[in-house]
């Protein structure tokens, strides 16, 4: 990961926080200075650590949006 | 990956599809027996192989929810 160069543009929502801190994000991240994209992922208290995540472009966060929105088990 | 198994329980959204079959999933997944958690990942046509993603419990996912319906940019 040391190469890896990264910009929080916008934290849109903090999911869950772990006993350590550690907390999953969805924020839109700029990854090595390309266009933001958003992206799901675990993150340490300083933001210098991340874990596993996964990035969505624009449209598959809409996509995604609309299923959650239409999925009635989650109530 | 050899020693993980698991089951996709549900199928609740296929959020993109890539060029060679690759499909970015909102599924229902057992791992390694356990009880099922929500799980955002890269599959597979066949769902032989699996990329990056992350898992989520019930409540993750329904904060995610009410994150993205009041998300007002991706409209």
């Amino acid at each position: 990961m040391a190469n890896i160069k990264y910009e929080i543009i916008e934290t849109i929502a903090i999911i869950s926080e772990s006993p350590k801190g550690w907390k999953k994000e969805l924020n839109l991240v700029s990854w090595n200075g390309r266009d933001p994209k958003y992206d799901l992922r675990d993150w340490s208290p300083d933001h210098e650590k991340m874990g596993k995540g996964l990035t969505l472009s624009a449209e598959e966060l809409k996509t995604l949006k609309d299923a959650l929105v239409n999925f009635d088990e989650l109530e």
